[in-house]
């Protein structure tokens, strides 16, 4: 769509007509919804201004990028967002030419427009990097990574800093306390007319103190954090008025030097209903547009909520525990904590790094930290878990939500890698529970833990499994049934429900094993199985190379087939995940069949 | 050693004393120089005001904490420093009670005193955490997620920034840039003494207006940045004068909220010869104190410089090849390239996330970026490699310096996981040189690669193999040799020559063959090599969980039985990488003699 012949008038036209179509989409769809509708202006003046074409425009996280995509050969594909097949509810460059990159993981943008600043000028090319990016990307520490190199280099480029004051829960940290300071700004133009009359009674000297004074001036504007970094500041402009950002844009456009603007919006604009939320409109599943009303029916609790709870219930009898979430209370349940212990539980904000070391030195003081972190994020403080909790060897716990397939937010967070990363580790204990029952004994296990230990759990509900557990034993695993055949199901997390589900559809009579605990692994009990069972197949939503399977491979032991049913080395698509699932073949029923072929 | 009791002159002598020792251990051992030098005052008086036997003394990376360790009860053991046996380079808690923690990667510090004021608060316990950093650790990010959340929560908690305008290397970024305007400093009293001429003048309104004055006078120190983000900021102090650090470190004490002292200190305090020196005399091997000439002769030619030698070469005829170092250019062997080709190779500081991720945008525009980085330092960027190298399938390249054992080091630098972590990532190619011939076609077929790939090599010299290299071809192998009996040896990177010397040391005859990739591996050959090798043994110089073993044993080949000569799972010691090698049983003759033993 061009939309640089229009006027004001039919600019603000086509943000109505954008907002509409991400209000039908999303509530039937699901996907994010109040970022999304608070930055329709910001996105339709930054490709007003800039050239879609050619200038990198590239969206932090970008799950606000929706406006983008319907101004960019999307509108009628937009239906099928986030769904199997469909469209990504994120940039994605195999999707269009017009997504410059990837994008899911916060706070990568400024290093990207970085990157792309001195391409551009060694290429000697006119175009101009626009990084776009929430304040809730603002805590993690990679921005300032990059913008202590660009107000360095000092080379071109425009980062557009939508405040909305939401990161994705409530505003964290001295930045965004920072940032709120904002409403001094209007004693700016105030001083500034008094500023006339001020200097005519100095004293000689008058130009240094001059200077001196206006930057007085600026210190009740938020710029000054950013202009120290060595970036030009222009702001805060509101962020929905079309001709206030364009002025806005074309200004910091012609500087030729790194440039923040500063822009404030409201979080789900023109939605009156999600208009001044929090969390909850951040991500929504389908709703009815008139009431606000979730239409998903709640189906079986979900694994998150049987940590948390769990975790509250051990927390108030121990009075050690303690927990962080970066950036995720709802997402990983620790919200229910931080209500009810309020001086025990944190949120950091989107500061994964920080959230791990600083744990790390709670449990040196002899507290017990609960990390709660999806497998995906934990991505972000590998070297954390390593040079911090498992070289000191403290007793911190890693709670893993999302691990396996996450269904609709696609490649960048799926949680496959965490097995293959974090075994490799000295004294990382690795276990998962794989229902309600086996999640409680999974939290008492890991506080009885002396070093650190990881457990994993799935987005959503358990896979069903009527075996009943019982209380964990460091190294140990569990056998739920025999089997007449000389095939053993090993399952591992999530994976013991699809082995058992598997079970039932083959025709003849297996043994099925729970194997608990990745590392150590069971090794007494595998070798002892192997001389009755020839045959294994391993089930566990986690990644072949590195994963399970070969973990139980590394043992070596003789004279049996192992097949492992993990995820095949490539990076996993987006959509509901047993559309997802069965895209890979790994239905139940499918691996139910390839069994059968097998024997 | 109790200094409590001491008076400047005395305090002054022992600093005299440290000194002396320090230099005349690093002189024969090697170790840490400059920066250890320069803060001997700032230890000695942090011991004096602080309370060393209850408060936190958390030293980032902790290569400077030599003073503190002779201070406290290791003053005979330190002519061990860094031997094997001997007592560590960095802080070690099961060394000392009085090291708090673990370092060795940068920039973990405020986090660690994050954590602890959270600890203490909860216990309501007197004690106050000081963290004591470089500026060289500022870059990263980490430091800002830890400052964001301490400026909001406010917990006591000293940070002594130690300035010394080093980092490792030469300063760079904004933040560093911003720390040497500290020269504005002398304007401050100047200023001072006028403002109060100044207000006379003022028109109404001035009480607010003096405050905004008053903040402008604060613009010309260096402080602004931290106050900004919540934190106290005291300084600059001279960070040789006791007296003025005894002073400022009691106000810190008494405020009972986060402050930063910000201190300035002379690289190579007190050794002429490298006093204001950039990164040669950070880290040495043993010289002569009189001369300052290092004492230890060139060896075999590292592989670094076979690295920078070979990139620069190609990269000199290649124009769209670039680099960066996250703070180590001489480490890398790209400071070369930096002197030959400055537009195409940067120094980021440390700031490992940001490296890789603005590369990632290089290559999206064309580029064919060279990521050098150590494997340790890796996996501080690990989620920057899947999300924005591997999930966009983008040509860069990471050439991965230090991998195996990394010797004096010890646990916080050892470059054992990255086999296991890389491995699991999707459109990841991983292969490795073994010599000087083979470095220079890993670098020319990594420069041909559409899609992200590694290539790790040793500290230090390769293992020598007689064996003439090839050209690389993806995926493929090389038999470097046939062997009789049913045993063949397989190398990877430096294990291939692990591999040809052990060899020379068995009775019978043995084929080697040198694996190359990793990823992906000659699934064909090393079926083909099934065939007529019953018995393989893996050398290569990585972790056993997920390593090269692993890889092979997950192609479940039949019939052959696979021995791993890699590293057990547990953190690797310090000391002469041979005698590290030794007590692991890697050395070739013992590999030789277990192999023997099971023929």
């Amino acid at each position: 769509m061009t939309i640089k012949d229009k006027n004001i008038d039919e600019l603000n036209e086509i943000c109505v007509d954008i907002r509409k179509k991400i209000l039908e989409t999303v509530s039937k769809n699901g996907g994010h919804l109040s970022s999304t509708l608070g930055v329709v202006e910001l996105i339709v003046a930054m490709h007003y201004v800039f050239d879609a074409e050619n200038d990198p425009f590239i969206f932090d996280v970008s799950h606000q990028a929706y406006a983008h995509k319907l101004l960019t050969d999307r509108w009628d594909s937009f239906e099928t967002l986030r769904q199997f097949g469909g469209i990504s509810g994120y940039t994605k460059p195999s999707e269009s030419n017009y997504d410059y990159f990837v994008a899911g993981h916060s706070s990568t943008s400024i290093s990207l427009a970085v990157g792309a600043a001195k391409a551009i000028k060694l290429k000697n090319e006119d175009r101009l990097p626009i990084a776009f990016i929430g304040d809730g990307s603002m805590s993690a520490g990679m921005v300032y990574e990059a913008m202590n190199e660009l107000g360095d280099i000092k080379l071109p480029a425009v980062i557009i800093l939508n405040d909305n004051e939401m990161s994705i829960a409530k505003p964290i940290g001295a930045i965004s306390n920072y940032l709120s300071q904002v409403m001094a700004g209007r004693f700016y133009q105030k001083m500034k007319t008094k500023t006339a009359q001020v200097l005519e009674h100095f004293p000689e000297g008058a130009t240094y103190i001059a200077k001196r004074f206006d930057e007085s001036l600026k210190l009740i504007t938020p710029g000054l954090l950013f202009e120290e970094l060595g970036l030009e500041y222009i702001g805060p402009t509101n962020g929905h008025d079309i001709e206030a950002l364009i002025e806005s844009f074309t200004i910091a456009k012609n500087m030729k030097r790194p440039v923040i603007i500063h822009t404030q919006t409201t979080k789900g604009k023109g939605y009156e209903i999600a208009e001044g939320y929090f969390e909850h409109w951040h991500g929504v599943s389908k709703f009815d547009i008139d009431t606000g009303e979730a239409l998903t029916k709640n189906g079986a609790k979900n694994a998150t909520k049987m940590f948390g709870e769990s975790l509250l219930e051990l927390a108030l009898e121990k009075e050690n525990i303690v927990g962080v979430t970066a950036a995720m209370p709802s997402g990983t349940g620790i919200k229910m904590l931080m209500e009810a212990l309020p001086e025990r539980f944190w949120d950091v904000a989107i500061a994964e790094q920080h959230a791990v070391t600083s744990m790390c030195a709670m449990a040196k003081e002899g507290f017990k930290p609960f990390i709660a972190i999806y497998s995906t994020f934990l991505q972000r403080a590998y070297d954390q878990v390593i040079h911090d909790a498992c070289i000191m060897d403290l007793p911190v716990v890693f709670a893993i939500d999302r691990a396996g397939i996450v269904g609709e937010d696609g490649e960048t967070h799926q949680g496959t890698f965490d097995i293959s990363f974090l075994r490799a580790i000295p004294n990382m204990t690795l276990f998962a529970p794989r229902d309600e029952k086996s999640m409680k004994e999974a939290i008492a296990f890991a506080y009885e833990m002396k070093s650190p230990c990881s457990f994993r759990y799935p987005r959503g509900a358990f896979l069903s499994c009527e075996h009943e557990s019982k209380p964990l034993e460091l190294g140990k695993s569990q056998l739920l049934k025999d089997g007449e055949s000389d095939i053993l199901l090993i399952g591992y997390g999530n994976g013991v429900g699809r082995a058992c589900e598997t079970s039932k559809l083959l025709d003849i009579d297996v043994a099925i094993l729970d194997l608990i605990f990745v590392k150590p692994l069971d090794i007494n009990k595998l070798q002892e199985l192997s001389n009755r069972y020839k045959k294994w197949y391993i089930f566990s939503d986690s990644s072949k190379m590195g994963g399970v399977g070969s973990a139980i491979q590394e043992l070596g032991i003789e004279n049996i087939e192992i097949t492992t049913f993990e995820y095949e080395d490539q990076f996993t698509v987006h959509g509901n995940t047993k559309l997802v699932e069965e895209s890979m073949g790994l239905l139940p029923e499918q691996l139910a069949q390839k069994i059968s072929k097998t024997i």
